[in-house]
C-alpha cells in the first residue's frame, strides 16, 4: 500500500517523494531491492517522451557550469530536466558537492530542475544500476530532459553513453598533440563535442582545437549511419554556444527519431537492463542462503589459487544452491 | 567414466581426446555443457606454466604468416605450441582455413602444434566461453604457449586482450594519418607492437610507421606500470624480427611475473570467469522449464514495448523459476 501511495506521488511530481524513492532504489539492502523493484514495477511505463543525455569530459572542463547554463537553456525551452552523476568520482558527488553551494546554484532552485548528487561510496556496478532506475523515477515525475554527468575516467564514460540517447563530450580548449593524449575510446561515442571555454584569452585556442577535432573525428568511423558527429565551441561561463549545443542535440534526436534509431536502441538498452537484473536478482537469491554463500566463497578462494577451473566452481555453488 | 578416460587421454598428450574434448566445450547443448564441466573439473588445474599470447591486427596485415613464423621460432625454443581463434570471422575460422590448405601448413603438420579454427556460426559472447576453456584444454594437454588470434574489428580485441598474458598487435607499414584511423582502444592495449612487411619497398615506409607508432604510444598511459609497450618492424614471410619479437614477449612475461602481475592478472581473469559461468550456468538453469522460458519471452516482449520495468521483469521471472 505504501508502495501505491509513493507511486501516486512521484506521479504527482512531489519532489519529496522522489527523493525518497531514490534514496530507495540507491540502497543495495535485499528488502529495499525488493520495494524498489514493486515500486517500479507500480510506475508503469511509458512515461512522456524523454530524452536522456550523456554529459562527459575530463576533471576541470567545467561540467557543473555548463550543466547549470545547458539546462537552464532547456527549461527556457519548456523542458523539466534532473541531472544525475554515474560516477562516485565525480563533480557532483558526495562531500564536494555539499561543500560547494554555488555549483548549480540557479538550477538546483529552479522548480524544474532536479539535481541528484551520487551518494559517496557507490561503486560502478552499482551506479550504473542506480542510474536506469533513478532515470525511470526521474521520467516518472515528470521530467523530461534527463543529463547524466560522468568524468572522463575509467569505464563510466562506456556506461553512461550506453544508457543514454545521446553523448556529448565536453573538452579544453588544447592544441595539437593533446588531441592524442585524450583517453581513446571516449571521442568513438561522442554524438556532439563541445570544446568548452571558448572566450578571453583561450579563444584562438578553442577554435584552433575545434578545427583540429573535426579532422580527428572524421577519421573515425561514425557511431551511427544516421549521425555525423558534430564539434563546437562554447562558453558556459558567457553561455555562449549553448544555444548551438541545444539545437544539436535537438537535430540529433530528431535524425535518430525519424529513422526508428531512437527506438531500437531503447529496447537494446531494455535488453540489457533485464539481463543485469536477471543475473544481479539471480546471484543475490544464491547468496541468501549462509550455506551457499560459503561455497561460494570457498570456491572463490579455489579458482583463485588456480586449483579448481571456474566452470566447475560454478557448477558447485548452483549444485549447493538447489540443494538448499 | 568416459570422462575420466577422456581426462587420462588429453592429460597423456592425445590429439583426438583434445579435439573430442574442444568439440564438446563448443557445444551449447545442456548435457554437453555438463560433460564439459565435469571433464574441466577432472582435469584439475594447476597445469603446467603456460604463456597466453594474444594476436591482433587488421585484415590483410599478414597473422597466419606471422603465426607460422613465430609459432615455428617458439617450437625451436622448446615450446609446444597452440593456436586458436577468437572470433568466427578470423582468418583461422570456417570454410577458409579448410579451403586453403597452405595456411600454417608447415606449423599444422609440427608434432608441438595445434592449430584449431573457430567453427563458424558462434557468437562473440559463446567464442569467449569456449576460447577460455579451450585454452584450459590444451594447457592440461600440455601446451605452454597459447596463441589466441583475433580481427582487429568489433570487440573481439578487448576480450583477447582480456583473457591472455600479453597482448601482440600486427600492424601494416603505412605512414603518418593512418595512425588515427585505426580503432582506437586497440593500441592502448598492445604491449607489443609489431609492424609487419617489412621487406622490399615497404621497408622504408614499415620503419617511418614504428617511429609514429613509437611517438604515439608515448602519449598514451601505459597498460601496467611494469611495462613500457615496444615497437618494433618484422617481415613474417621473409621470417625476419621474429626473435626480436620472441624476445621482447620473454622479457614482458619476466617484468610481470617478478612484479606479481602475472599472478594478479591471472587471478582477476579466473574471478571474472567465474562470474560469467555463474550467470550463464543460472541462466541455463532459468530456462531449463518451459514455463520459466516462456515467462522470460513474455517479459522481454513487455520490456520492449516499454509496459513494464526491467527489474520487475526479472522479479517476475525469477519468482516464477521458484515455483517450479
Amino acid at each position: 500500500m505504501q508502495d501505491t501511495a509513493l507511486a501516486e506521488r512521484i506521479a504527482s511530481g512531489d519532489r519529496r517523494a522522489l527523493a525518497k524513492a531514490i534514496t530507495l532504489v540507491e540502497s543495495s539492502r535485499p528488502e529495499h531491492r525488493e520495494a524498489a523493484a514493486a515500486l517500479l514495477e507500480r510506475l508503469q511505463p511509458p512515461f512522456s517522451p524523454s530524452l536522456r543525455i550523456g554529459i562527459s569530459g575530463p576533471p576541470g572542463v567545467g561540467k557543473s557550469t555548463f550543466i547549470e547554463a545547458f539546462g537552464l537553456h532547456a527549461i527556457a525551452q519548456g523542458s523539466r530536466v534532473a541531472v544525475l552523476s554515474i560516477d562516485p568520482s565525480s563533480s557532483l558527488s558526495g562531500g564536494s558537492i555539499l561543500g560547494d553551494k554555488t555549483r548549480m546554484q540557479e538550477l538546483g532552485r529552479n522548480s524544474s530542475a532536479y539535481i541528484r548528487p551520487t551518494p559517496a561510496g557507490t561503486t560502478l556496478g552499482g551506479v550504473a544500476r542506480r542510474t536506469r532506475e533513478t532515470m525511470a523515477l526521474c521520467e516518472a515525475a515528470g521530467f523530461d530532459l534527463i543529463v547524466v554527468e560522468t568524468v572522463g575516467v575509467g569505464q563510466s564514460e562506456t556506461a553512461c553513453a550506453e544508457m543514454t540517447d545521446v553523448f556529448v563530450v565536453l573538452l579544453l580548449p588544447l592544441g595539437g598533440d593533446e588531441l592524442q593524449g585524450i583517453k581513446r575510446g571516449i571521442m568513438e561515442l561522442a554524438d556532439v563535442v563541445l570544446v568548452n571555454k571558448a572566450d578571453g584569452e583561450q579563444l584562438g585556442a578553442a577554435q584552433r582545437t575545434v578545427a583540429e577535432y573535426r579532422n580527428g573525428l572524421g577519421l573515425l568511423r561514425p557511431r551511427s549511419p544516421h549521425w555525423v558527429p558534430v564539434v563546437e565551441a562554447c562558453s558556459a561561463l558567457h553561455e555562449s554556444g549553448i544555444d548551438v549545443a541545444w539545437s544539436h542535440i535537438q537535430t540529433h534526436h530528431e535524425a535518430m527519431t525519424v529513422s526508428g534509431a531512437f527506438h531500437r536502441r531503447r529496447t537494446v538498452q531494455a535488453r540489457a537492463w533485464l539481463r543485469d537484473e536477471l543475473s544481479d536478482q539471480m546471484r543475490t537469491w544464491l547468496t541468501t542462503d549462509p550455506s551457499v554463500a560459503a561455497e561460494l566463497a570457498r570456491c572463490e578462494q579455489l579458482v583463485d589459487e588456480g586449483t579448481l577451473a571456474p566452470p566447475a566452481a560454478a557448477r558447485r555453488v548452483i549444485a549447493r544452491a538447489l540443494k538448499s
